[in-house]
This record gives C-alpha cells, sequence and structure tokens, in this order.
C-alpha cells in the first residue's frame, strides 16, 4: 500500500491574492480577474503541478458598510459557480470547489447547479457549504439583519439534507433511455422526497440523474460548536484554521470523537489547514517581503477588518489602546472561528496593531521562508497527523502560486507527501472518500 | 448600408430534439445527453455555422404529475446557466441565452450569474425571463399551488427591474484599480440601490463591476396579455409562436404599438418566431418521415401533454370525443400563448388528435420541405416583416440540425438573409441593440 499524499488545495477568494490589499501588489492582476483567461491559466498550471482542487471562497455582497470598502477594497469578482463551469472545460482532472450559501439560496436551485457542475466536470464538483455571516449579504436578501448563527446552522444542516435527497431521487438504474420499448426511466427507482421542514417544503426529483460522484464532495470551514457538528454530520472535507502542530492534533482528536459518536470512520474526514506559503530566499528577501506588505496596507482596512469580524463598532475607540471586551461566543453571530483566533492574540497589543496582524495573517497560518522550511513546515504538520492537506491561501497571486509550483512542490513530490500524477476516477475517489 | 440578416438561434429544451418523443430517434444521443461534449460539439458546429444564439429552455421540475411523465419523458437534462458557462469556453462568438425564473430565484443571485456569464463569455450572456407554469415547480418551492399569473407577471417586472438596477450598480468607471494610490474604486460612481418593493428589498450594489455588455439580452416569451406587456417594457427579444406571415405582421404592429407607447424604438425589439424546421428531399423521404414520427409517439403523452397545457384533468375524458369547455384565459394560471393555440385548431378534432397534433408541432410552426421550400418559407416570413428571426427548434438533434446547417443554411447566406461572419462586439451589439 503506498503511503497517502497530502491534499493541496489553490485556494482563493481575492483573485489577487489572500490579502485585502493584495490588488496593489506591482506584479498583481488588473482587470483581467473579469476574464475567465486569468484563472484558466491558473487552472492549467494548478493541473500541471498536480493540485488536488481550485477551491473558490464567496461573499454575496460588497464589504461596503465600514469606510475602507469600496476606497481601498471592493472585492468584486466573478461569481464561483459559473467560474468553475466553465474552468470545468478547460481542465481535466482538478476538483472543482464552489462555496454557495445555505442562507439565501433554494435547494432545489443548489442541487441543480452542482449535479449540473458535477456532470460536466465528469465527477469533481464539490460545494463548500456557508451559512454567510456579513450583515451586507442579508441586505441583499431582504432582511434586516443577520438571521442568528444557531438558526443560520439549522437551516444549513436541513438545506444539505434536502440536496443530498435530490441526488438521491434517482437511483443509479432509474435512466433507461430504452427506444424500442419507449421507457425512459424507470418510475420504482425515482424517488420524490415530499419533504417538510422547518425550513424547506420541496417535492423533487430533481430533473438530473444521479451525479457521477453519486454526492458531490462537501465541504465546510467554521470551529464554532455548532460549524463542528455540522462538519461532523455531513462534510467530507473540513477547512480549519491552524497555526500549531498540537492544536491541529487536539482538533483532530475533538473532531474524531464527534464523527465517531455519529457513527462515521474518521478516516474518511479529511481535515485541510489554511496556510499562506511565502517563499523567501534569504533574510534580505524576507525583509523586503515586509516592507512592501507593510507598505502596500491600509490602517483603516486593518481596523475595518477587526472591526467586521469583531461586530464592534471601533469608530471611536483609540487605535493606540488595547482592545475593548470582546463579545461573548454563545450570543456572537460572526464568524466565530474568528472570535476564538483574535482572543489567542496578545493581549498586551493596541487596536491598530491587531488589526494590522489581523490583515497580514488573514487569520490564517503566514508560512514564510525558503522553499525548503516551507515544505518542511508542511511535511511536518502533516506527518504528525494534525491535517490531512492544505488549502494554499496565497498572499499575491499569481506570484506566491508560482513560486510554491516552481520551488515547494518538486521538494514535496520528492518527499511523497504531493501526488505526481492524478488518479483517475471522480474527486470522490481521487481524495480516497467512500462513495455515498 | 448593408440590408440586415435574419437573427438564428440553436434552439432547445430536450436534449435529443424538440419533441418529447425525440429521444426514441434511431439517431438521437444517449446518456452522452449528460457530457459537456456532447452540447460543445452543437455549439461549435453552431458557431461554424454564424448562428446568432444557443437558446436553453427549461423547467425546474420534472413533468412527473401526468402517468407518461417519469416512465415515458423525464426530461432530465443539465442546468443551462452552469452548461453555457461552461459552452463560454469553448466558443467566441456565439450568443449564450439561458432560461431562469423569477418565480423561484432571488434578484441578487441571478444578476450575479448573468453578470459572470457576461464576462467569462466577453458579452455574450442574455437571460430568457420565464415566469414558470408548471404546478410540479411550484412544489419544488414550497408552494402548495402554483402563484397566480397576474401576481407571477407582478413579480417578474419588478425582479427585472431590481436585476437591472444592480447591472447599473456600478458605473462603467467606478473600478480604479489604482494600486500607486490604493484607491480602488470611486464611492461617487458605486450606487447601492435600496430598493424596497412588493416582492424584493435589496441594498446592493452587486459585487461585479458593469457588465461586458451594460445589460446582459433580456429575452422574453409568452404572448399573453401581461407576457407582451412585458415583454414591450423590458425584453430586447420576444420569442413568439407564429403560424403565418399575416399573423405575424399583425402581432409585431400591436407589439410596435405597445413599444411607442412606452417610448421604446420598436426597431431594437427583435421579434423570433418559434419553427421546427425538417428537411425532406422527397415526397417518399415526407412520408417516411411521418410514419417514424407516428412509430415514435405515445398516445399517453398527447393525451397529457394537451391536459396540461390546459391545466385540465382529461383522464376521465373520452380521448375519441371532442374536446370539453376550455378554461377562460382571463382566470388561467398556466401558458396563456398554448391556450390560444389550442382555441385556434380545428375545433372537430378529438382530444387525441389534438394531443397527438400538439405532441408533433411543439405548438410552434413545422416548416417540412426541401431544403428550397424550407429557405423560401423562413426569407419569405422575414422579408415581410413578420418576424426579425428565428428560434429554430429542430425536432430531432443533431439530424435536423445537422441537415439545416448543410442544406439549408448556404441557401440562406446565399440569399443575405444569414449571417455569413461574426461582426466584432459583445452580443449586443452583434444583434444591433441600442446600449443599455
Amino acid at each position: 500500500m503506498t503511503q497517502p499524499t497530502a491534499i493541496f488545495n489553490l485556494f482563493f477568494f481575492n483573485p489577487q491574492g489572500d490579502y485585502r490589499f493584495s490588488w496593489r501588489h506591482p506584479q498583481s492582476p488588473g482587470r483581467e480577474i473579469f476574464t475567465l483567461k486569468f484563472y484558466a491559466t491558473l487552472a492549467r498550471r494548478a493541473e500541471e503541478a498536480v493540485m488536488d482542487n481550485i477551491f473558490i471562497a464567496d461573499h454575496v455582497a460588497v464589504w461596503d458598510t465600514v469606510p475602507s470598502g469600496i476606497p481601498h477594497y471592493a472585492n468584486l469578482r466573478l461569481e464561483p459557480i459559473t467560474l468553475l463551469a466553465a474552468l470545468a472545460a478547460v481542465t481535466d482532472h482538478i476538483g472543482l470547489m464552489a462555496t454557495a450559501s445555505t442562507s439565501y439560496n433554494e435547494p432545489y436551485n443548489l442541487a441543480r447547479y452542482f449535479a449540473s457542475l458535477d456532470f460536466l466536470s465528469e465527477g469533481r464538483a464539490s460545494w463548500n457549504v456557508v451559512t454567510s455571516w456579513l450583515p451586507e449579504e442579508a441586505a441583499n436578501y431582504g432582511r434586516e439583519t443577520l438571521p442568528a448563527h444557531g438558526e443560520r446552522y439549522e437551516r444549513a444542516a436541513e438545506f444539505i439534507d434536502v440536496v443530498r435527497k435530490l441526488w438521491d431521487s434517482w437511483e443509479e438504474e432509474a435512466v433507461l433511455l430504452d427506444k424500442q420499448s419507449g421507457d425512459f426511466a424507470d418510475p420504482q427507482r425515482v424517488h420524490p422526497l415530499h419533504h417538510q421542514g422547518k425550513f424547506f417544503k420541496v417535492r423533487g426529483p430533481l430533473n438530473l440523474p444521479r451525479p457521477p460522484q453519486g454526492h458531490p464532495v462537501i465541504v465546510q470551514a467554521g470551529s464554532s460548536e455548532a460549524g463542528k457538528q455540522l462538519a461532523a454530520s455531513q462534510a467530507d472535507m473540513h477547512f480549519v484554521f491552524m497555526s500549531d502542530i498540537a492544536k491541529g492534533i487536539a482538533y483532530r482528536a475533538d473532531m474524531n470523537r464527534r464523527l465517531r459518536a455519529l457513527g462515521r470512520d474518521p478516516g474518511y474526514f479529511k481535515i485541510l489547514g489554511g496556510v499562506l506559503p511565502v517563499v523567501v530566499n534569504s533574510a534580505a528577501e524576507k525583509a523586503e517581503r515586509q516592507a512592501l506588505v507593510t507598505s502596500l496596507m491600509n490602517d483603516q482596512m486593518a481596523l475595518d477588518l477587526l472591526g467586521t469580524y469583531l461586530q464592534m463598532d471601533l469608530s471611536g475607540t483609540d487605535p493606540h489602546a488595547p482592545l475593548p471586551p470582546l463579545p461573548e461566543e454563545d450570543h456572537f453571530d460572526g464568524i466565530r472561528t474568528a472570535l476564538q483566533i483574535i482572543r489567542g492574540y496578545d493581549a498586551g497589543l493596541t487596536v491598530l496593531e491587531l488589526g494590522r496582524l489581523l490583515l497580514q495573517s488573514s487569520d490564517s497560518w503566514l508560512v514564510i521562508g525558503t522553499a525548503e522550511e516551507v515544505a518542511e513546515t508542511l511535511i511536518a504538520a502533516f506527518s504528525a497527523g494534525a491535517v490531512d492537506g492544505y488549502n494554499l491561501m496565497f498572499p499575491f497571486l499569481p506570484l506566491d502560486f508560482d513560486n510554491f509550483v516552481a520551488q515547494v512542490a518538486p521538494l514535496l513530490k520528492a518527499r511523497g507527501v504531493m501526488k505526481t500524477a492524478y488518479q483517475p476516477g471522480t474527486l470522490r475517489q481521487k481524495l480516497g472518500l467512500p462513495a455515498r
């Protein structure tokens, strides 16, 4: 039996890189972020490097209620499902992970989009389930305020359940297409849902046969209590914010306990850590990089990001004073994971220092060093069992991605930690996930 | 000035052709209808033939409450927006028209999908607006019954209005991307909607810049009073069911009156007739074709189609008796256009005869004859000003499409009625539509 390799995703939210100011990098793309060509080039390079997935994060709004929003970072970008459908046509192997919200969609629509994407890509579709936490998003869908955290997760659980039932509504053998007899399908093998729950009433069946993967791969991020339970009950892949090996191992132990309690095999639950891999080949290069990052940053954006993550109005707060008391997690409707991370920061830092830290790390793990150092860090956390792989959140695109592919990937491959060729089969099969 | 050419769309709903029994044709595709390759081949051939658009109709349900539904015609197919996004990647010129329902979507989502498709295709996106009339569709979205006809159209009007405002929410010059100054966008040129109407409350702005076309091309079908008013106020292109030139001219005169009353130039409103073009090169071939069609048809399907179009339960009706009294149009929640067409049929026909007629014509204009006859018929209605072009609804795919491209298209091109090369520019520009 061969040693399993780690999973590597090319992750992005901002097309210019993971920082909210990445668009200012001298080599960052300009208006080409609104063309298919930009993404097709990235996707083909990711496939040449034998990466596992393209993972596209999403919001359904512009982050514009903060002062820096539109002036300095409007995060305009293509919509993930349509973008990945187009990329399905120009790639052959890589998984296509699209973020879509359970708070602002209908299950029948999403079940169709992902089933259709699964057919178009011959079994490479994946859905990153989010519940959406920005008040700006709620306002685009008729709501005065963000739905409460618990309600969003309750709706998400029912939503996924309905989507799975829609994917199951046609048995594998239901479609006959018998031209001679005129039998299109076997009604005994088609199952309307007649679902009636707290949030949804859906009759079914879906108007597509069972997708090539059965169920497209389900991804979930978010490490609040509700998030972890949703992941344990529904997700194939779980995206976490990890900053050291010991915490990663403890996190996995907690998830394994939850999975076993639900009768699931933890071996079939893939945990991916978010990392920002940056290759610098000398101390001088590292210092130069930090100076560039500092020059591109914007203090207002740092304060806005911190305030948004905490869902606190910091406009009256002295940026050079320590943070005011933080919200209690139990009554917090934002990203509880972000709240936990901010709690973990040095309490002696000022508001602005914290904001700048957050802006640079994107609340994730900045792994900066020589190619060898980056590779060793990634290998260590994988080998220790802290994670099954990584969401690679490159700070600057395509620069940091190109450096990773050229310098780090060969080292990972030489050590047997990264695939050197794609296996045949669907994404689910390639990732070693069970049929579902 | 060159003579304008007619518009030709490759239309489809069933991937195997326009008849509900097209899938039974000996040369029809089988499970390849669930692969991108099947559509990519059709799309590339349509582009080689210099056709204007690929137009994909849609329902958001399986037509399964009738006895023939799942057993004989389940109309499984890929979802149009994802399919056309994938086709954007493998075509360069042809317009991409996707059907999407205003009854079962959120305006913010559709505005994004179509804006994204417009960017991915470099200005070739088009939205065919439907209000959805099948009770099976309503049941997939939490409704006990179909929303009333008037309410559906009222919602559609507000829906399109919100989508247009979202497309307008970023002025052309709003995105600055000034790396030096750090100015991403000019807040003065970004316009949240703060829309609050009867059906929707949407804050905006959209999280994409103004699409390449400004507004993707809006298409509307449906010739009820409400449908015609919606088309006159909102559509760039109107898809009609036409069966002779005189009726087409009268229809256009009525639409022109409505357009002028709304201050619109009728020259910028394109009327497309739905036709089923079938090339048969001899009387023997025609008889053979009719015999094949008759052998593939199914009487239950004919009765089910008639009952569904009339929204009447015909199960207790003698199929060999004349039709019972038809519903009044004013209180009819189904397709009022279909009701009008059925009213226009010979009243002496039996229920089954009517159903079989409907099943063969797909309630549209069957133009069968030699290539010369088909070309002459299409040229005549266009030259008379009855239509600006055609939705070509091929009964059998790819057979009838291939025959049309090989035999009819060259005649149309020789007569200057069909384009011989694509013009540069967006779809809106290619179709001679004004900036919007």
